[in-house]
């Protein structure tokens, strides 16, 4: 065979073994989905909305998803992991403040007592939140994250918080980019703390992460020019708040939505009013021994109006017990 | 030669073909701008930010550049473009306003008195942009704004404003795209007004479009979700606002930023920043006979400080007349 034939047959030979790799690939798109009418209602309805010529079809430039973060992507409970960031930072930072010790929240964080610092309800949390995400640049409080994330473990589970995301979940957002899904994160967090890991954990640029947010001041620090981070709050991206921050951030309506909470509700409903065929979906928290049962009666991720909403309407509520073959990515089996 | 030889053979030579027509292609990425040291200043800058395994390289995901608008993509003269709709909707909206005829600076607009509007300064300007944005839906707002700018005309070319973008940018955002940067907008303008057009006049998804606006409230109405627009400003997009809205709704440092005012200085200024090989830019409006000619004494568009930093720091100045072989896409050729 003279050279540039058997190049070209090379050639041909590599693109056909790719193509049927892909397509052995595509059969499960979901594979860590079990089969059964929530996985289907997924597929239904990415299938419908991309089906071009068809009557759901819908066009790319108009596949926006948004997903809730806590609870929806990784793990929340026993707490919201920034939490326990805060309460790092609290310890780690106490010689500079030596006033914290005969001062709450504060004295309890660094005695150890969580249960005091839970018995001061939301106005405790809200303060070591604004003591401990404000006074220092962008740039310093992306480097003291950068280094938390990557080294604080999980309580229970001793691992990375990162590596408590859900594997269905990081399928699903391969699956709908795969289909021209822009995929957004739109989430009661802090947008600074989730920036730190969400391009690595899950595929998200910076700027498509909707988040809660202080007020950041531009400045001059020795000739050069900084942004400082104050205590005021700029966006508040829970409840009514998230379908504001869609708009104000996103500047689109999704037609694809998952949450887990009742902070997620409104961003359903406004998903649920997008005028073609949309999918609104939730997170059921039902396994106490691979992850965490809870809804009802939770303080962290409440999730109680929101469910009724969503049995009443017909949304898709994932029953993370029987739904979800595994929970985290160390448990998935290999390509 | 046996047929999946024949076959090979043939897509090698049409991959072949591709290559050598892309290749002629890429010969003048900016054909509307006249060879000398400001084009040759971008093709520098993104020839080594591209360049894998050289200094300066970035990776893409890093590759972040940012635009203001008015005055920069588009003209801005002989009032901003979104005064003009401002105007026009006193104007459309003046009959379910009875009190408007005695009360200024209404009463001057509804007289066509621009003079006297513009003697009224920034209160009379900022008085009719918050009547004219706020007490509707977004969904209102956007058909109102949808509706005037596929019919209004700019006053002196008599063409629609969405005529009068500045073709030499046009290919300078298709040429970083092309070159796997993301592409925003970061302008003072308002952001619900400039996602009208901005997709279809620059190919800027409406998320990478950072503006000023209101606060926006998530209410019901008649059993459905909708976002009302109040008169409450929620953020400004202007001077040291640039930067901190590049980090809230951007969350990456940019290395290549655009500008035309002194509004723009401290985001050409957060770019420089940048600790890698970066580019800041400046339009300066030098064409009275094509366009217009302004800078250290306009009202509109005033270029001042910014002027003196770039020349003083060496950033590029587009000398719109020399530099700008079109300045409107129908005065370019075809290709």
């Amino acid at each position: 065979m003279p050279p540039i034939i058997r190049h070209a047959f090379l050639a041909l030979v590599a693109t056909l073994a790719l193509g049927l790799a892909s397509k052995a690939g595509a059969a499960d798109p979901l594979p860590s989905w079990n089969e059964g009418p929530t996985k289907q209602s997924i597929v239904d309805f990415v299938t419908r909305v991309t089906k071009e010529g068809g009557p759901d079809y819908v066009a790319p430039e108009d596949r926006v998803a948004t997903f809730d973060n806590d609870g929806t992507l990784w793990v929340e409970q026993p707490i919201y992991t920034q939490f326990m960031f805060a309460i790092d930072r609290v310890k780690a930072t106490s010689n500079e403040h030596p006033e914290w010790k005969d001062k709450e929240p504060f004295k309890s964080v660094l005695a150890g007592d969580m249960k005091a610092v839970a018995a001061m309800g939301e106005k405790g949390m809200l303060e070591i939140m604004a003591v401990t995400h404000s006074g220092m640049t962008t740039a310093d409080f992306r480097e003291t994250v950068d280094q938390w994330i990557t080294t604080a473990k999980h309580p229970r589970f001793k691992v990375l918080y990162t590596d408590l995301v859900y594997q269905p979940m990081l399928e699903l957002l391969d699956y709908l980019r795969a289909n021209d899904f822009q995929v957004f994160i739109v989430s009661g967090g802090g947008v600074e703390f989730m920036r730190s890991f969400t391009r690595k954990s899950y595929g998200v640029p910076p700027w498509q992460v909707v988040g809660s947010s202080g007020v950041t001041k531009y400045g001059m620090w020795d000739a050069s020019p900084i942004l400082v981070k104050e205590s005021k709050v700029f966006f508040v991206d829970d409840g009514p708040g998230k379908p504001e921050g869609i708009n104000h951030f996103i500047g689109a309506q999704p037609i694809f939505a998952f949450g887990n909470s009742d902070g997620d509700k409104e961003m359903l409903e406004w998903t649920a009013a997008c005028k073609r065929l949309c999918f609104m979906g939730l997170v059921h928290h039902t396994d106490a021994v691979r992850e965490y049962a809870y809804d009802r009666d939770s303080s962290v991720g409440k999730l109680d109006k929101a469910l009724d909403e969503a049995l009443d309407r017909g949304w898709t509520v994932v029953d993370m017990k029987n739904d979800w073959k595994v929970i985290f990515p160390s448990e998935a089996s290999g390509p």
